[in-house]
């Protein structure tokens, strides 16, 4: 159900794009429980005019070739833990593939309700179906 | 109110792109009651490698030229029986033109506040005329 | 904190883009008590046919050329007025420069929590070290 956002300099090879989509996916199966095949990005490509960060706000040493940044909007209910596993899992695994220093990863999460989503065929999927890691809660989240 | 962003396949005519426009502006007048002129969008084209949608998830058969993102930033307050009508309305009428298929259109909202809009002037319209939709509900939503 | 998407008419010099970039980013000093350095922008340039916003809606004189579309992703907690605030200075600071008309200019929040931002190393900041406007507060923002 997430929708990833994903903003990267300019300049890489497709491999170093296709890279940062599997891992970022990967991170999201593992840390929020997404089903298999769960996957929608959009990932474009800038040029540093383009996409601005500050080299240094937060105590960060960022460079202009290697920024990225990733927005994902997904369904409201993960806790504080969940959404901190994520964020490691994500800059762990582009650590070590493409090679992403850790320092030039932002993330930003955007919550919305489990009838904000339509996968096809005008069908509100997860009115009828919650998927599991809801089910599961105590509450479903709205 | 809504600000809709699209994203589709590259390789399409202005025409279909115009299509699309159209369309979902229709179904939004038509589901939200957004007043007349109430359009704001920005639709990008995208290669594949950009545009990231799995083949198959929740049941759908998605096409590479085909696929459609549909995200819509709205002011909360709308039921879930509207936004099902909202998705379902948005795909009937591009299957009909530009002539999409069902399964390749992914929709997905977030919902913000009444203050959270600035139509131009740096005025908050809303704030001092919350649109009719809103002030017909028991509580303005916030 | 805030990441801010401008979307903007194509065909302008790059000294345009920064003066936008340099006043959004000024007047969210001024009203929001952002941090220094806290800057995060994503800016692209569109044809009239990405970029779509009615020309008259709500009153405004919308241009084909200058119209410009501000969407800022904040954590939670602002009041109304700080929202007002916020877009009188926004407007304000791109009519004198690179001199954009108030009518061109239209602003939309999204608003997220404490959580949501990791601005790098896989951390989530604000857990630990919520920012000062919000910490002032008599409850932090969720």
């Amino acid at each position: 159900m997430p929708l990833v956002r994903i903003w990267l300099q300019a300049g890489k090879p497709a491999s170093y794009r296709t890279a940062i989509s599997d891992q970022v996916y990967q991170a999201m199966r593992e840390t929020l429980n997404i089903p298999d095949g769960d996957r929608f990005q959009v990932i474009t490509e800038h040029s540093p005019g383009q996409l601005i960060a500050d080299p240094s706000f937060m105590g960060m040493d960022r460079s202009d070739e290697g920024f990225v940044l990733v927005q994902i909007f997904l369904s409201r209910g993960r806790t504080t833990e969940v959404k901190q596993a994520l964020y490691h899992h994500i800059v762990e695994k582009l650590a070590i593939s493409p090679g992403i220093r850790p320092d030039d990863v932002m993330i930003t999460l955007t919550e919305v309700g489990l009838d904000d989503w339509s996968f096809g065929r005008g069908e509100a999927q997860y009115v009828l179906h919650p998927p599991d890691w809801a089910v599961k809660r105590e509450k479903i989240p709205a």
